[in-house]
């Protein structure tokens, strides 16, 4: 295994069950990447913060929240509220 | 008037419409408070950030970003996702 800084990994939220969700952040977390960004856009930005508290719930203290990056971004030329999560693995 | 920090004003989201809390946030911001909290939970975490995309357009630098914190809070025994928002302005 290589001991370089993975990339962090982008998981952003759809319309599947969060537990889906959920399972892709956790085996990111122990697998491929150090720090992950949960990305939601619109009515996801709700689900986005519900997965922050399930992985907070499940991992406990082994990750921590970098940052919380909110704003709005283009998206076929309309204006969309978004939420960026940056989590570590601690 | 006095010239001691004033403490930060807390807006919880509720079923208003978000221009209510917009006003309120201006005018917040213009005479009462340097800091603002916006607080949205459950389903208005996406109207908070809807909120502060609105304020940030109209007063563009004249305010920044101080905090985001999200978490769970119970609620009538109800686990229940949040935001807050902190705003300072400049």
């Amino acid at each position: 295994m290589s001991s370089q800084p993975k990339a962090p990994k982008t998981i952003i939220l759809g319309n599947r069950p969060l537990r889906d969700y959920l399972l892709e952040s956790i085996v990111s977390l122990n697998r491929e990447s150090d720090v992950i960004e949960i990305l939601g856009r619109g009515r996801h930005i709700y689900r986005a913060v519900n997965l922050y508290n399930m992985l907070s719930s499940r991992l406990g203290d082994r990750i921590s929240i970098k940052n919380v990056e909110i704003g709005s971004m283009l998206i076929r030329n309309r204006r969309v509220s978004y939420i960026k999560i940056t989590i570590q693995r601690i």
